[in-house]
């Protein structure tokens, strides 16, 4: 039998930021017994996958391997470490741990999908571990921007390795645990074989700074608007969301909150005892009968999203409320890559209604919740591993991580989703790939991202479509070709119907076609679709996608 | 008769950044002479506009006053103030002017649209006028970041008018004219109308910088660099692309310019006279002889595009060349907002090749050709106007730059697209609205941005398609329907094809279905679209769209 080993494999959040999925294992190759820290999930858009709702990592590997999997530790709270826990815990099936508030959160993902959630099991925080195989699992209280995040420490045969779940180094965070730099060292001590360690902000230069730092300049924000303040944030920083009720209250403005999620969130966080002096909410409806000068409402929809409360506002009546000349919305946030025209048409329609627009642009009204670079070479000094393996983040993230380690003689490796590290030795060791994915949730389908299901989508959505139907007696075209189109002009270059000059195209080919070809249900959808698109290319200048129905009478 | 107005209607670029289109008018009302400045295109994206291939300012107001325009002219060569000028041509049939190198531009434009390149007029700079019915039009150099920028400076009955076109304060702009204050001190001097002005960097706090402060940031980053060095900025960039070259000249390095775009457009200012001591460059074939510590080249791609240079060379080989581990890529360009992806994408996959990418977040290698919130002020300040339009700019620029220019005791007026703003009295006055919108240029057709064929490509990309097809004979149905899916998944719930359990679902229907619904093509279609819908909601949890063909045989 081969010796055993220590392994580390990231099935998602290695190569990207969001959707973290990392798998470690200890024994004989093939046969390690093994834990997952994190299942996330990413958003779709409309430029990759379209239509889709979700994005998780494909756990086929796992799934194939369910009977190894020991159980699922997740660090934090946020969508992109808890959002797959519950659409696929059917298909890995093992028990799942998390600190207070997070499992209720889990909890919560579990019912929605249909499972018990029996399966989740409350963590108490370090010193208290939880066995699981051959590893021993232990949830660190660490500093980020949602309530009980914690990195995990896991003690394995060969050596412990400290995995940081997404951190900052803030010793003021208002809500939850400050960061303990003396804890930190305390784990660090006894000797630590991989720092697995958060890359999110590797290209931020300066130290971070602390949430408490935002306190001030929100709150006299506030205090000099002349009308009714709006604030946005992610619902799950607590903090945050605290910062900005505790400054309307400084200005004598009574806090209401708008958006499931941000209800959903505050009320998670009073019912677990993370959040215990939060300043009273009044409902919208209770909120439309006081002067607009001692409100502000805390809304969610910090990424512009259509369909949340900030959009709802910009667009107009809210819950009965609306914006208008001289009020003031805050994004108390920072807009992620991807969502700056949904942001920007928030603000636009904002500006529209006459409404002043602050953004974090000023950094005085956003503080990220990660670890900057010099704080990620403090974090390294505190652990003092033996090896580095960045995690969560872009490629050129981790590559830049992976440097900085090496500033400080670490070494360490990039290994993006799907590459097997060996850490059971000195140094980090890539010794497989494992076919790593993502899995769509299409309405309530789960395909795959290769399926070619949303490629066809896309090339519906670049070249519109069109339908050719044609009946064949006997080998013989009966009546004309029928054609439908969709997303496509309805006239082109000769100025008669599209529909028109295709079905008299496609009526002259049927109309010399050989008996042969007829008589072929392949050569002759090939054919049509050829005609049809020359046809669009002659008239309209592309192709189409173009599909064709054939009906075979039988006389 | 009404008395004569001078009027101000812009129909692209006040209420977005790009696509640039405004009109001016002197005249009675409904009477007016009009000229055109900047005939400009944006670009379209996924969200929005999938499949189109240019946008411009929706002209159907113009086009139905085409006798009254006296002429098109252009500020200056880029896209979105140039790139429609062809393509909206036949439509407008007036007169194009421009300075030389512009105009070499705006002929290609013509000429590519097949039109007669001989409507473009090369004018001479200020002092030289224009006559264009009321009015007289001089281009006034300004420093920006392509050659020959200019403002135009209108004379009209009822006063002048300064258009500043886009503009950056720089007295150093290494390639095009330096910004001259005394020049715009003169030209306010004599007393100014209105300044309609760029918006752009409204929301830039500080003074911009020059585009000579980068030469030796970019000339030490060059020299430091032990590998090949890769470069993209905007083509158009002349400036810039010539700061490039002379540092990679400095650092002992030949230099190779990549893609159709940036070999185009040095061409351009070479055969203008804008650009006249380039360092001498290689060919791609020529360059692959060289060591490549001695090589740098300069591609297109900046924002990312997946056709240009930049994309191809992230992706392996292109012309020959590849990068590889220790070189070096810089942007010195800014990600314009809805591009962040593409670029990320470029710059992940050049770091899998081991290669360090710098971007322009220490502001070191990029500089902005948009005066910032100071200069503007300044602006305001030399020219003295008695009123202030803000044009090219979202909403919230035109509104913050109305404000700023209050402070100054300067009233303003926020009009976008499709305001017509009568400037004849001493404050700015909106009177009318005109119907402004968008056509696509979608393949060789040009459509309206609101006639639907965008919107069901966009409805086939987030819910798939499905056709069904169904034979109808003497009112009863012949055979079993058909249905095709495109997008969707293959199967759902109940683990049977998708299209099977559709097609029994519409088999039942037709089968127990009155004779009056087989008999009528509308309640029929309803029937059928509707039971598809269903069964998929039922089967995948989502309602495709659906396209229902009937064929009826006459017996």
């Amino acid at each position: 039998m081969s010796k055993e080993r220590l392994i580390y494999l990231p099935l998602g959040g290695a190569g990207e930021i969001g959707m973290n999925a990392y798998v470690y294992g200890w024994g004989a190759p093939g046969k390690e017994r093994m834990i997952i820290v994190d299942l996330g999930v990413t958003f779709p858009d409309m430029e990759s996958s379209p239509g889709v709702d979700l994005i998780f990592a494909d756990v086929e590997w796992l799934e194939e391997r369910a009977d190894r999997i020991e159980g699922v530790f997740i660090t934090h709270a946020h969508e992109d470490h808890v959002g797959a826990v519950g659409h696929l815990w059917s298909r890995l099936r093992a028990p799942v741990f998390a600190r207070k508030f997070t499992a209720h959160h889990a909890t919560r993902k579990l019912e929605e999908a249909g499972q018990d959630p029996a399966n989740v099991t409350v963590a108490s925080p370090w010193p208290e571990t939880t066995k699981a195989g051959p590893f021993t699992v232990g949830f660190v209280p660490i500093s980020h921007s949602i309530p009980e995040s914690s990195g995990v420490v896991i003690d394995t045969p060969a050596g412990r390795i400290v995995h940081t779940g997404d951190f900052k180094i803030d010793p003021t965070p208002l809500v939850g645990e400050p960061f303990d730099p003396d804890l930190w060292r305390s784990i660090g001590e006894s000797g630590v074989k991989a720092l697995v360690c958060d890359s999110t902000n590797v290209f931020s230069p300066h130290s971070g700074r602390s949430e408490a730092s935002l306190a001030d300049p929100i709150t006299s924000l506030i205090q000099d608007a002349p009308g009714m303040v709006v604030a946005t944030t992610f619902a799950s920083n607590v903090a945050r969301v605290k910062t900005l009720a505790e400054a309307a209250e400084a200005a004598g403005r009574s806090v209401c909150l708008m958006g499931r999620a941000m209800r959903r969130m505050i009320e998670a966080s009073v019912a677990t005892g993370v959040l215990t002096d939060f300043p009273k909410v009044v409902s919208p409806e209770d909120a439309l009968d006081l002067p607009r000068t001692n409100l502000m409402l805390i809304v969610t929809g910090s990424q512009g999203e259509r369909r949340a409360a900030s959009a709802a506002l910009s667009r107009g009546k809210y819950l009965g409320h609306e914006m208008k000349e001289g009020d003031l919305f805050l994004f108390s946030s920072k807009t992620i890559p991807g969502n700056e025209k949904g942001v920007i048409r928030v603000m636009n329609l904002l500006s529209e209604m006459g409404v002043d627009v602050v953004d974090d642009s000023s950094g005085d009204y956003h503080v990220s919740g990660h670890a900057n670079r010099p704080d990620l070479a403090e974090m390294h000094k505190l652990i003092n591993p033996q090896m580095l393996i960045p995690m969560h983040g872009e490629h050129r993230h981790l590559r830049a991580h992976v440097a900085l380690g090496e500033e400080s003689g670490i070494p360490g490796v990039v290994a993006p989703n799907g590459s097997m590290v060996d850490l059971t030795g000195d140094r980090p060791d890539v010794v497989e790939y494992v076919e790593a994915g993502r899995t769509y949730l299409d309405g309530e389908v789960q395909i795959g991202a290769l399926d070619g299901v949303v490629r066809n989508r896309i090339r519906m959505a670049l070249n519109g479509h069109v339908i050719v139907t044609a009946i064949i007696e006997d080998d013989e075209a009966l009546g004309e070709p029928w054609v439908e189109i969709m997303g496509l002009p309805e006239t082109g270059k000769s100025k008669a119907p599209l529909v028109d000059v295709m079905e008299e195209d496609l009526s002259q080919f049927l109309g010399r076609a050989k008996r042969s070809t007829l008589a072929d249900d392949d050569d002759l959808e090939k054919e049509l679709k050829r005609i049809a698109r020359q046809t669009a290319q002659d008239e309209i200048g592309k192709k189409p996608e173009v599909t064709v129905v054939i009906s075979r009478l039988t006389p």
